[in-house]
């Protein structure tokens, strides 16, 4: 058992509330959360807070993990070029173990960042997971069908496979686009979310040349033909979101469907701001993602809190946009709900040990006005002192435990992108 | 003197590069820049970069230092409300003890962040300027003269004795906007510009409705009513810089006159975007600075970095907009010219000392792909491994040398809050 006490806690149940409980883990598990006892078990270890904040972890609500590889080897460039002349070349020569190298250094930067879990839809997933089971990180896979796929019913085989492998890996259900997937392939999807009740997740509305393109083909918005054919019968959502007509928002009310906004992303590949804060009034349950590294270019969950509001607050015009709390929120509690994590939500008994402490003796938490303002409009890498997944600290001051060591993963990544560049 | 060796430097000069030179440093000065050597003097200290990256300290070319009391302090409301029910009453107790203090407080940010410089405009100077030297932080003063001050000729007097005081403090001419500045006082302003052959900053353009009232009041635009006025005779610029009309932006190429740029502010008050690609393109020297922390919230060039190319991205519906190497460049060297720092834009021999140790042994800065981008697109204050001012050693590896204890600054800003909360 793990002892976390002498801190500020954030409990998420009916709202944000910061405590001064101690916690417990046992295992994977919170198995205590409240005042001082007096009857304490003999501990493994006791993790003095010193003030700091320990709070449920960041999850990453859409991300591309191994696309690490494309961290800056090709910014500043129109999209279409980018698109055909790097990324589509480069992603080609990925392989089995190019996956799991650079998914490995993916997970190192989750961690300096405070995320505990990702909701990631890639290639050669195999890989992908055991990168994931062997760093002891958590993460949701997410089905990418699309009209390159060769074998259209190995998503029928991983929905099967993932969620019955590992502890930490599950999989949802979806295509990854309505401009990349033929109509027979969104029935199939479709078929397969019918069969096994389950959510279904898609990019959507991620630009506006998308949406233009979906009415030409079938009069009707992404939102709009996706429901049309059943692909939300049972929930899921969208990732980025960015081009949502009002019809779209309130059919993602009604629905109750994620919108996962990723606001680093659609800046930087110039795609637009998505409506957050109007999707926030219309009641849509939302989430946050980095998307991949190749676009973004970090995996920083303060960036995009930080994103989130500001862009807010002036595509609104309105400074009180989205306020930290609410943002702060979709990190830590809708990301876990989106995802089908539903006992990642919370610091409460039984809830599953997915916690992260924030240094709040830095300069950017200070003075201590509004602690949790603080996190989202001041936060940085810098103050993740400690992210512990499944009961387990996988990074603490700098340091990561993963199983392998940062520099040897560095070089793996980097000896793949000599490989690349011949 | 002091030796870093085994990284990566920053060159400047003519456009940047990264070249494998190491550096010696002597009191408050670079005095080599090159090869290995065999003759080699008896050094204070050598520091191994291995691999790290070696770089001119960035400056913070708009700020307001000892506003960080007021991060998180009143955040998620209306602009009107936010400065008329917080930001002024608690402004008014602000005594030169409590300036002293959270300057302190704001410094350890800056340094915290790769910062070297400021760029600061607030009240109580000579606190203000006594924090810095006390710290070992360099900062350059600007004259905020407004309706509100008592005594006008304070200015003259402040720019006499700030640019006489101490080598790390220096003195511009300014004033803090035209709707808060009499013509009689701007007049007078100008005067002393005329007086002293010297540049005036002020803030300008700084919201759309700051720019309809100066047209009202005068049929002018701000940089168009301070051109004819004389203000920008012998050069200067303006902070924020949004709302600037074709013809603003042609006056200030033609008159090499510097716009710096807020983004995290712009955004988070809903001010606006500045047409930084657009001035680029002209040729308008460009700078960045963070603003306060009231409004910022955080003191931190990376994410001032970023939000300066991906806003321009978005905004400019180009992804190649406003490349990562010339928002670097603004950072290093575009800020120390606006600040009249000449001598700290390089790194070559006869600059100063101000420099930044950035550890690329963290995931963000892998892999390797393109160092720059790395930085610009991807950096985070963990990267900040050391802060060196005037050839001191100020910050490394989380830890602050400023003559005072970061827990005690800290301590002191609180006690200020909780004074002012009564």
């Amino acid at each position: 058992m793990i002892r976390f006490y002498n801190g500020k806690t954030l409990r998420c149940g009916g709202g944000l509330r910061l405590t001064d409980d101690e916690v417990w883990t046992s295992g994977g598990e919170i198995v205590y959360v409240g005042a001082q006892r007096a009857d304490r078990p003999a501990f493994e270890r006791e993790i003095d807070l010193g003030g700091d904040l320990l709070l449920p972890g960041f999850k990453d609500a859409h991300t591309h993990t191994a696309m690490v590889f494309l961290r800056s080897l090709a910014d500043d460039m129109p999209l279409d070029k980018w698109l055909s002349e790097q990324v589509w070349p480069n992603e080609a020569r990925l392989d089995e173990e190019a996956v799991y190298d650079l998914t490995r250094l993916g997970i190192l930067e989750y961690l300096s960042s405070g995320i505990t879990a990702s909701f990631d839809m890639y290639v050669k997933n195999e890989a992908y997971a055991r990168a994931n089971i062997d760093s002891g990180f958590r993460t949701v896979i997410c089905s990418g069908l699309n009209n390159f796929d060769r074998d259209v019913e190995n998503i029928e085989r991983e929905y099967l496979h993932f969620n019955r492998l590992h502890p930490l890996v599950s999989y949802r259900l979806g295509i990854h686009a309505e401009y990349t997937t033929s109509m027979e392939r969104m029935e199939y999807a479709v078929s397969l979310a019918e069969k096994y009740r389950e959510p279904s997740f898609t990019h959507l509305c991620e630009t506006k040349a998308e949406v233009e393109g979906c009415v030409e083909r079938y009069g009707l918005t992404p939102p709009q033909l996706l429901d049309r054919l059943g692909f939300f019968r049972y929930g899921g959502g969208g990732f980025h979101c960015c081009h949502m007509s009002d019809e779209d928002i309130a059919l993602f009310a009604e629905k109750k469907l994620w919108a996962v906004t990723n606001p680093a992303s659609n800046l930087k590949l110039a795609s637009g701001v998505a409506p957050i804060e109007r999707l926030r009034r219309a009641g849509v349950p939302l989430a946050i993602g980095t998307d991949g590294a190749g676009s973004n270019n970090a995996l920083d969950m303060f960036r995009e809190m930080y994103l989130v509001s500001a862009l807010q607050k002036l595509t609104e015009g309105d400074a009180s946009a989205c306020p930290a709390e609410s943002v702060l929120e979709m990190a830590c509690v809708g990301g876990a709900r989106a995802m089908g994590l539903e006992n990642c939500t919370d610091i409460t008994p039984g809830m599953r040990a997915d916690l992260v402490v924030l240094d709040l003796h830095r300069p950017n938490m200070q003075p201590e006005n509004n602690v949790l303002k603080n996190v989202v409009y001041a936060g940085s890498k810098e103050n993740v002192r400690l992210t512990m997944v499944e009961g387990r600290v996988l990074y603490e001051r700098g340091e990561f435990f993963v199983g392998d060591s940062a520099e040897h993963i560095y070089e793996k990544s980097n000896a793949f992108i000599r490989k690349i560049r011949g």
